[in-house]
Parts: C-alpha cells; sequence; structure tokens
C-alpha cells in the first residue's frame, strides 16, 4: 500500500506539472495562483486512498482526483465573493486580490476545468465519473444556497444544519470516495459504502472546522477564533444553545446574532459565556465523534481485506485527531 | 428536410417538458425563469439543423443541443451581474429580479446542467461533445475576460475586437454545429467546414447586433437605441471612427467615451455626427456582409448535397435579414 505522505506527494507532483495558465493572463492568473496554494488537498488524496483500497492503479485516479480539487476550489472562490471575504488559508482571496468580476470569471472558468480535467479519466468510466461530479457539483451548490438561507432565517433546525453541511461539505468527500472506486472497478455496495463512510466522515469534519472556528488557538490557525459568532453563523454550536437556553439566555443569543456583522469583545464573551453555561462545546464534540464512528462503520462494511483499508482509516484517524 | 419552424417547435417542446426546479427554490427558480423565456433559441436550431444536414436524427441531438441553450443562458446570468444589467429581453434579469449571490450561484448551477445535458447524448458521441462544450465554455469565457479588459484600455485594436466577439459570441455558434455533426457522424472535414461557417456567421451576427444597438427601432427593440454608447463600449462602430477620423474628431469621441456611463443626449448626439461623418454604419455593414459571404463559402465547401443544405442556408439567410 502507498502511504498517505506518498500519496499527497504524487498529487502535489502531479498538479505543479499542470499549466493553469492561457489568455488573457486576468483570467488564467487567479486560477494558478489558488491551484499553487498547498492546502490539505483533502479530497485528491481521499480519492487516490480509495482508489487504491479497491485495488485501482491511483495514476488512473489522477486526472478526476484534482478535476475535484480544481471543483472545490471553484466553490471557495466563489463563496469568497458572496462571503466578501478578504482572507482564505492566510492569503488574500481572488475576490480581495483582483476584484468580483475576475473571481466571478476565473471560478466559472476552473468549473470548466473540472469537467475538462474528469473527462480524460480513461475512457472506461469517463462516463460514470463525469455523472457523478455532475450530482454532487449540484448538491454542493444547493448546500451554499440553503447556508446563504439560514442567514436571514430565524427557525434553522439542527437537522437542516446537518443537511446543509452535508451537501456543503461532505457529499463532495464521498463522491470522490466514489469515484476512486469507479476507476478501479469496485461494486456497487462497496461504493455505497464508500460513499457513505465519506459522508459521515465529511459531517464529522465540518462540526470539528465548526468548535475550531469558536476555540481554535490562533497560534495554530493563524486566526483570531469567533469568526463564525462575529458573522453570526447559525452553526451547529449556536443552534445547540438557542435549544438548550433558557428563556433569558435564548433572547439574549438572538439578539447578540441579530447585531451587524463584526468583531464585538462584549457579544464574543458573552456567547462564549452562554455556549459554556449549556456545555455546548462538549455536546457538538460528542455529536462530531458518533458521526466520525459512524463512518469507521461504514469502512468496516466494505467487502475489501483489512489490512487494504488500514491507509484509509489512518488517513481518516488523522483528520479526527487534527489540531487544524 | 424538417423546416426551421418544424425544428424550433421541437425545441421548444422538449425545453417545456423539462423540470427546471428543485430545492432550494432560490436556487432553481431562477433557472426555471431563464430557461422559458421564449428567445431565437438560436443555438439549439443550429444544432439540430446542422445534424439533420449531416443525416443525423435529430432527436440525438435535443439533448447537446439544449445543454448549448443552457450554457448560453448560464453566459447572459453571469455577463449580467458584471454588467449590473436591470433587463433582458425586455425582462428583468435575475440579478435584478433576486441578487447578485442567487445569480452567481443559480448561474453556476446552470453551468452544472449544461454539462449533464451533454453528458445524456447518446454514448457513442457523448465523449466528443463533451470536450467540444468544455473547449468552447472556455474560450467564452476568455472573450467576457477581454470584453471586460477592453472597458479600461484604450488601445483596442479591431483585430482585438474581432477576436473578442469570436471568442465571445462566435465560437459557440460553431460548435453547436459542430456537436450536431459530431452527433450525425460527419467526417472531419465537414465537421470543420460547418465550424468555419459558424464563427464567420456568428461575427456577422455580433457585427449586426452592434448596427441594432446603435440605429435600431425602438419600436422593435423595445428599447432605446444607443446603450453601447451610453456604456462606453468599444465596439466595432466606435473602433473604426477613431481609426477614420480628423484628430479633432477623434479626441473629442474618446473624450465622450470616457464620461461616466448613462444617457447624455448631447453625447449621443455627437458620437452619431462623428459616426456619419465617417459613414461607420456603411462601413460596418459591409464589413459584416463580407462575413456572411464567408460563411456561405463555408457552407457551400460542405460535402452534403446542395439540397441537404437548404434549410440551414435559409436560416443562415433569415438571420443575415432579421430586424431584431
Amino acid at each position: 500500500m502507498t502511504s498517505v505522505e506518498n500519496i499527497q506527494n504524487l498529487i502535489t507532483q502531479f498538479i505543479e506539472s499542470q499549466d493553469f495558465m492561457g489568455t488573457p493572463v486576468e483570467l488564467y492568473a487567479p486560477i494558478d495562483y489558488t491551484m499553487r496554494q498547498r492546502g490539505k488537498r483533502m479530497r485528491p488524496t481521499l480519492a487516490l486512498l480509495s482508489c487504491e483500497m479497491f485495488g485501482g492503479d491511483i495514476h488512473d485516479c489522477l486526472t478526476p482526483a484534482v478535476a475535484a480539487e480544481i471543483f472545490h476550489n471553484f466553490t471557495l472562490i466563489h463563496d469568497d465573493i458572496m462571503d466578501e471575504a478578504p482572507l482564505r488559508r492566510g492569503l488574500e482571496t481572488v475576490y480581495h486580490k483582483w476584484n468580483s468580476n475576475i473571481a466571478l470569471l476565473s471560478g466559472d472558468t476552473m468549473l470548466i476545468k473540472a469537467f475538462q480535467y474528469a473527462l480524460c479519466t480513461k475512457k472506461s468510466c469517463s462516463h460514470q465519473v463525469l455523472a457523478e461530479l455532475c450530482k454532487v457539483a449540484l448538491e454542493v451548490c444547493e448546500g451554499q444556497q440553503h447556508d446563504l438561507n439560514f442567514e436571514t432565517r430565524d427557525d434553522v433546525t439542527l437537522d437542516e444544519y446537518i443537511e446543509m453541511i452535508r451537501l456543503k461539505t461532505a457529499v463532495l468527500l464521498g463522491s470522490v470516495l466514489k469515484i476512486g472506486a469507479i476507476v478501479a472497478g469496485a461494486d456497487e455496495t462497496d461504493m455505497k459504502a464508500v460513499y457513505d463512510f465519506g459522508i459521515a466522515l465529511g459531517i464529522a469534519f465540518q462540526l470539528q472546522d465548526d468548535i475550531f472556528d469558536c476555540y481554535g488557538d490562533v497560534k495554530v490557525f493563524g486566526k483570531m477564533p469567533g469568526g463564525d459568532i462575529a458573522d453570526n453563523k447559525k452553526t451547529y454550536l449556536y443552534l445547540k444553545a438557542l435549544e438548550l437556553a433558557s428563556a433569558d439566555d435564548k433572547r439574549m443569543l438572538e439578539g447578540y446574532f441579530k447585531m451587524p456583522k463584526g468583531r464585538d469583545n462584549k457579544k464574543m464573551q458573552a456567547v462564549l459565556d452562554i455556549f459554556a453555561k449549556y456545555h455546548v462545546r462538549e455536546i457538538v464534540t460528542e455529536v462530531m465523534t458518533s458521526y466520525y464512528e459512524v463512518s469507521l462503520r461504514h469502512l468496516a462494511m466494505i467487502g475489501t481485506p483489512e489490512e487494504k483499508k488500514s491507509v484509509l482509516r489512518e488517513y481518516a484517524d488523522y483528520l479526527y485527531n487534527r489540531v487544524k
């Protein structure tokens, strides 16, 4: 089995060998800028790990895996326009470094490039890979629209929040794992199991992100915690606190989340106090852990020998125990 | 041969039979709103006409033809955000009727839907159709970026303008004709000829649009002429006038096109006077006609019997002689 590190190196080398430039330069420079950033590259990593677990050749999976990475970066570029976000991964966003028209158009170009990469999958499975990419791409847009809708809604439920992060984050993890399985020629049952593994892992991952956003270490993240609170984001933490709080605390919390967006120390401390009073951090950590455990149960159901699953399990464990 | 009218009816029926709605409604209602508008549907019409000219079954061409129509509508929705345009086809734009975030995200969704429709082409040619759609989609984005760049450039040449409209408008006409040929199983030489026919026709079409924008009848178009002048658009008319004008007239024209965007009667009359002085309308009409004639020469080179070409030629003639 190829180690996670070697798989990540292979992906990095492949991406670095690609030419993302073109004419006009205003359109392509933002794509090059984005694709040259060294993120976790979690999506292509999962695709290749899945492909190898099912006995496929990971080299056959490189173009669809990178298609998913390009797609993911496209979503970030367009999300940053909608959020008017100046920073991402500690670097200027395309929206901020260039402008919103360029971010819009270079984002569109990346979405098209994602399909072009997916189309380069070996002929026998390119149709199935593209169908999966279309399906998941629509779901991610749906998730983002739900997220936008939540901004002006006062009646968001915990179930609706989970469904939103399932669409916005988890389905892409499920789909890249499924794409790895498609390339490897896995059977339908295993494809479904690895997809479900990704969904549960993705929900756990997003809940963990919500916890980090609230309680993360500025030295580790390079950004002040509490961004979601400043932005009035209705995360699982907030929604759980609303559910548990007394009528007075609920009224206070809702009041704070109706303030204009932006950092306010008094608001931050008051919200964190309410979260602490109702043990929200511990509760969300438990929910996160239960999704992680569900993901491992799906992994256990996959019909390949245990030793083939070890690298993927190790990577899931690394994500679960990550500190950033 | 199926008449243009029957082909258009078939496309209309097919589009009307499609369900563009979904959840969340904020994401899909703008798509439904856009796709229900009765435009010329020139792109799917050309695809089906080409398919039939090459002896293909037009029903096999419906999904890729509609993919091109969905793609075209996606570009309009995103262009309208960039132009902050309130009206399109006499109706409110998505950007204006909803908001820019919804226009951004429902536009993205349409782009994905376009690929999903193209993927439904019969298996034997779906790969080639998708590759063509990816290629042309990138080119259209490049054309739009050139167009944006022109706004702040003072040295745009006539050749650059033609290259911009080739990318922004003409390549999609070339590609839909090629897609019709792919579905019909035409040979490479004929595919190239019908593509080149579309490119020349597309450039003629856009030049005609520029003329209409300047000199069109408000009663026919439902909008005041002179929108491009009000927006300081560097069209072929403007660039040709700059080329021919005396130093004084050139300075005056450039001065007017540095004014803030918006209607100004004095500017409008002065610009039209300069255009008239240098016979710009007649010159651009001649250039347009020469592109139309080039397109007919490419059509003549196609290796199918003359009677098979008659409906496509008739449609090109209709476009050339259109009044709106």
